[in-house]
């Protein structure tokens, strides 16, 4: 089958919730696809400097203004999206990510694995990695950013079913991109890691994030990158049937051969 | 501490056990370091043509001609020697590798994965994936080619406390250099990956092995590459107790951060 994926790649600005929410919407105009992915907290920014700012951009996962704008999104242009966002449910808040499906279906993860200060704002994720239906049925696993140093990320995901990783990101070091390769390649899985770009300040502190977002195949080879500061959107076309083959030659396969009773 | 590393990469012929050892004796010949790793499969060559050719070339891992050479130059040399060998061990075939030290001591690791045709001739490892000390105390996990692909292979090596892992290869694929250097990341471990060069025919037959015999360091940095035809040997000098810092950021940790709750 074909199936049109992409990237989002822009520069949030934090705290600004309405302005973020404005500026995707007007990268995404018209934009017909079947995925697209966008950053990790897309519409919130990431340097945070207190948990009252974390709490001042939290949103509900099903009702805030990211579900409301992207279900709207997701109905005009028939496409999924994947986008990070910054949840509050009860009194906690997750680093989470939302895929919305044009049948206003919303699936929600929270982030597992936390990066530097977003242990001093977020919970660790509860919901585990899942696999979910994105249009038309293709299975999509859903990771955040930092989780791609854990192979077991990835790996749980594909074991699960995924034949896409969908990677919402807001990378500052610099190894992911090329990393990402060998996950797509380990588990013949496609996977669609967007980055944001841009320096963000608050007070003292300032990142400045890495672009590059890309879409990898299911034999670890690079099928699209953006550069470090472009701001737009990419779509190519993949077939994601491909990730039902996990041979590697005609006697490998890259699950069967697997021998868990060797691994810890 | 400083701790001298290397590979040893050449072209071994098929089924010749005698010239094979007699080649790399001679590429040995004074070189004093503290780990060498040499190819998998080094002494025997790769590509069999029947059962009765790996019989052939089998040897016993603590008798045999390969282990015999190399408690010899292991004594001769004051240096740890991780290399590939066609083990027989009762009436069983296994594609193994053995580590041995200047004090004698000789340990075995049978391959878990086993690549293509190998199925046919060989047993799947039954010893799992241990850590053995090479010389000086220094901690030394054991994988041979394939098991590269798994994340599992490195990662419990990894979790079992390598601060390096020997990996002999005769690699044909044009994956495993660089994710190797995820391998080493994802796990802040240096690993030293020796492959063989050379076409080798036998029959219809032919496999062209892709050289490249490296080292990387616990961050996946490439500290040295040899080509893809070179024979010959490198040493460098690394310092094994980086492997204990699993340190990503001041927050962040290689180990900790993982929640094995979450995985498959």
């Amino acid at each position: 089958m074909t199936y049109k994926v992409g990237c989002c790649q822009y520069d949030p600005q934090l705290l600004d919730i309405k302005g973020n929410l404005e500026k995707m919407e007007a990268l995404l105009d018209g934009v017909k696809a079947d995925l697209i992915v966008l950053p990790e907290l897309a519409a919130s920014g990431y340097v945070f400097n207190s948990k009252a700012e974390v709490d001042s951009v939290a949103e509900d996962g099903l009702s805030g203004p990211s579900a409301t704008l992207f279900k709207r999104l997701s109905l005009a242009n028939n496409t999924s999206y994947v986008l990070g966002f910054c949840e509050k449910s009860g009194d906690k808040l997750f680093n989470s990510l939302m895929m919305v499906n044009p049948n206003e279906e919303v699936f929600i993860y929270r982030k597992t694995h936390l990066f530097y200060e977003e242990k001093y704002w977020f919970q660790p994720g509860d919901t585990g990695f899942n696999v979910f239906e994105a249009k038309d049925g293709v299975k999509v696993g859903l990771m955040l950013c930092y989780d791609w140093v854990f192979p077991e990320s990835a790996r749980t995901l594909s074991l699960k079913g995924a034949q896409i990783i969908a990677h919402p990101s807001n990378l500052v070091l610099p190894w992911c991109q090329q990393a990402m390769l060998t996950r797509s390649l380990e588990n013949h899985v496609f996977s669609i890691t967007a980055n944001r770009t841009g320096l963000e300040k608050n007070g003292d502190k300032e990142l400045l994030f890495t672009g590059e977002s890309q879409v990898v195949s299911t034999k670890g080879v690079l099928l699209h990158r953006m550069s470090k500061k472009e701001e737009g959107v990419f779509i190519i076309e993949i077939d994601p049937e491909l990730a039902f083959d996990k041979a590697i030659t005609e006697h490998n396969h890259v699950f069967n051969d697997r021998n868990p009773d060797f691994y810890i």
